[in-house]
């Protein structure tokens, strides 16, 4: 990172490797990070502007080369963890026309008739795009293991399914950048807790929150499970500490930057005779 | 409009009413605003805020009410006339968690085989949402017409179907917002020559525009057309001066405050037990 306020990537820092432990993981740090909220929140700014002209090259060069790369950010976390937050302050300051966004909700009906798989694939982003998935695939191996609402042996081969499904996108061009935003038992009480007390937050708040809160220890168990299962070269897993705000949306966003800087897309070279285009125009 | 430097109301000078000439407008006039451009793109800021918190209202109330409006902002102009930059300033300015954004394209072999409101229905926002149409339905009595891509009785007819189509989604709380961008031949001119000097946008060029071009006249005639047919009270059109780009954006943002404070959406009440959800939470 060029910043001055990063003294280490958090590329590097936050990824979940070989032997990674949920439980090691204090949500309340800042790791990498030299500054504190004041500056945190400036160098958030002052990056947004890369990150925003990385963004209209990427989908600038989508425009004539139809098999050029596009960038997938899947955000999981337990209820009030600040998914919502980073859409809005991370993504929220490129070009809309450039994003797809996308809230899985719990299977409708229809979706339940088919694999888990069906509904992503219908939404993941072509060249040019980045898409961002607000819960994703992966809520199938987390409330899915969580309440059984599948057998065992079924959540086991999602497992292996999710790797080469990624694989799959990899290998078409998308980047995958998977993000738990990690968040603590205490913080989570005290989000839905300002929530209950706020009538204009009331609207965020649902009963079932509380019902899932209950099961903390299950879900951790289920995301350690699933970073061992899905964590790959490939399309690694990020574990964001979040309960400061300002460091899981600077770190998500330095994680996008620096997939968008490998990509390092170029502008595309013009498919017509600029000097014949020239002499057209100006004939009108 | 409590805003200082507007004069006048935008919603009323900028809306095509009885005996609306287009050819009377000019493309760069800045109608109602009596500030120039520091000063409008100083209030385009201010006012944002404003637009933001009235979007979080109209999505919240949707939560709970599922019949709760919606609001389309349906976007047409010719090539270059800044229909990106509206979505990017004004729409952007929001969370795009509110907002469904669909760029209408040519028609793909699938969607010729349906009637030209079947690809429309589909993207219609739901309860909620801020949809943005870049191009639509429009496009069918638009190049439809100057290029005679259909018979002159099916164009006709065309007039008819959408004054019908936007009549329904009207009733079911959809509030209709139609805006063309309004630029002169000139201008138009010299936004495409900026794009062929400079290589950073010549993504952004396309030869057709050129095409289409050398077909002003029989355009602006289609828009007459159209105006006189589908401008209603419910569903009006606007004609938006756009040779200045910041009175564009600062008119559109206007005409949705409009809109928004009309409908005056409400922080839902909550539909659960706020103290028994207290005495839940506290508990764990």
């Amino acid at each position: 990172m060029n910043d001055a306020h990063w003294t280490d990537s958090p590329a590097t820092l936050l990824r979940v490797g070989p032997g990674f432990r949920l439980a090691d993981v204090d949500p309340a740090a800042t790791p990498g990070y030299g500054g504190g909220k004041k500056a945190g929140q400036a160098d958030l700014s002052a990056a947004a502007e890369e990150f925003d002209q990385l963004q209209e090259r990427l989908y600038a060069q989508s425009r004539t080369q139809p098999d050029s790369p596009s960038v997938l950010l899947v955000l999981q976390a337990m209820d009030s963890a600040g998914k919502g937050g980073i859409v809005r302050h991370v993504i929220g300051a490129t070009d809309p026309q450039g994003v797809h966004l996308k809230a899985f909700k719990k299977p409708t009906a229809e979706e339940l008739t088919h694999d888990f798989l069906w509904r992503i694939e219908k939404e993941v982003p072509g060249a040019g795009y980045i898409g961002v998935f607000d819960r994703s695939h992966y809520e199938d191996v987390l409330i899915g293991r969580v309440r059984q609402l599948a057998p065992a042996d079924e959540i086991e081969r999602r497992y292996g399914a999710i790797v080469d499904f990624e694989q799959r996108l990899t290998e078409r061009g998308v980047h995958i950048v998977k993000v738990m935003l990690h968040i603590s038992d205490d913080e989570q009480k005290a989000r839905l807790s300002e929530r209950l007390d706020r009538p204009d937050k009331h609207w965020k708040y649902n009963p079932g929150d509380v019902d899932e809160r209950e099961l903390w220890p299950a879900y951790m168990g289920a995301y350690q499970a699933l970073f061992e299962r899905t964590s790959t070269d490939q399309a690694p897993w990020f574990v964001v500490p979040a309960n400061h705000k300002w460091y899981a949306r600077l770190a998500v966003q330095a994680l996008l930057l620096d997939v968008l800087k490998r990509i390092d897309p170029q502008w595309p070279v013009a498919d017509f005779d600029v000097e014949a285009e020239k002499a057209r125009l100006a004939a009108t």
